[in-house]
């Protein structure tokens, strides 16, 4: 995971977006995930640091900063990424995955400045925002809708720049009961089954070791095991006393 | 990456959402990473299907369906799973990043129905949706900020269930020029910059090897070696004829 004053390496670079909730969404995002400098180049509404979608993110729109050109937005970056749904059209630069390109950003972070740039919500960005461009990402979308919100777009692209790459697919074990427990409340069960009448129903060999097997293919987590025991003796004292209040 | 069926069996369940423009945004999100399945816990708009936000996500509005508690929206599933900021809540069931729960998710989609669930905007899941669930996750979000858009936390889940984990980090190399280009462009940049009077200014020492070393510090992408070339043939032709028209 990059740190925290690398987060603050990049520039998060909207370019000529029309929506100002778009714009508070991604500045929530950014915020979200540990990311402070936005910019913008020529936002269609001057008034977009009012936008009510930058929940958490009053600091970051009130430091946004507004540029004339692409140009001027990236100068202090050592790679420039756009962004593109890239779809049908034609492309003149390398264009990544998001999950490779990521990992090229988080590195690059760890001694220079990046841009990452996203266009406007209807055309994206320009060929000629992108020619000030190293190379572009597109988020790996279906081909049945490639065209994402921008707010989502920023949100998931930030987010696969601070997800911990090192994470296992494994859950730590939860801790199951012991033997002994599970034994305890084998008996129990036994005895309740026995006399509710359960295992005379069945008179099948080995019920005993049928209903064993079946406690053991069942997880009880290791605190619950006392909960379990008490409500199967509670159910063993009602079939045994619970006749004499009929 | 899981196969387009095994997204399928994926319920992305919204408890008690308030907004109509969340749940189309959801929806959004869905249609672009390829899943379909659609729930909704008593929406607070009955109105929630015209949602003007779920863009490309028409026919995934049209079947969500609507259900009256979230034991009826999960019950065909095998696996049900709470999102949640956390922060400060204290929760009575075990609490994965996103990172390691989306990869236990991918895993059970190979085989059983999973349901996802995401909370209403102001107070997220409640306990008593919580005690529907196997464990919990929250998207690893900063200290500073640990609200999420319900739109772009329900993307940035998708996003990291559909992501390719086997990608790597490296980008495909770029093929460079060849070492006979790189010096068919030194020998023509040295023509240049000695008619140009550049080097008989600098009359540095190895002056050359200077500019060759520079050469080889820049990376041309192959491709370019002969636009490389045609620009310093023309700048030389003019150098060499521009005189005569002054």
């Amino acid at each position: 995971m990059p740190k925290a004053f690398e987060l603050g390496r990049l520039r998060v670079v909207l370019v000529s977006t029309r929506n100002p909730l778009n714009i508070g969404a991604a500045a929530r995002a950014m915020s979200n995930f540990g990311f402070s400098q936005l910019r913008l180049v020529n936002p269609y509404e001057a008034a977009f640091r009012q936008a009510t979608s930058a929940v958490g993110a009053a600091d970051l729109m009130a430091n946004a900063v507004e540029y004339k050109s692409v140009a001027e937005a990236v100068a202090d970056c050592t790679l420039v990424v756009g962004t593109t749904a890239a779809g049908k059209r034609t492309l003149h630069q390398p264009l990544q995955r998001l999950e490779q390109g990521a990992s090229v950003i988080r590195k690059h972070m760890r001694s220079g400045n990046v841009a990452l740039l996203f266009g406007s919500e209807k055309r994206g960005l320009s060929n000629e925002d992108f020619s000030h461009c190293h190379w572009l990402m597109r988020i790996p979308t279906g081909e049945k809708n490639i065209s994402m919100n921008l707010g989502q777009a920023v949100a998931v692209c930030l987010y696969e720049l601070v997800r911990d790459v090192k994470a296992s697919g494994k859950l730590p074990k939860e801790e199951q009961v012991t033997a002994g427990e599970m034994e305890r409340i084998t008996q129990v069960l036994l005895e309740v089954l026995s006399t509710s009448g359960y295992l005379d129903l069945r008179r099948i060999a080995s019920s005993e070791e049928r209903i064993r097997r079946l406690l053991r293919r069942t997880k009880f987590s290791a605190g619950d095991a006392e909960s379990w025991l008490g409500m199967l003796r509670q159910i063993l004292w009602k079939l045994k006393n619970g006749s004499h209040h009929r």
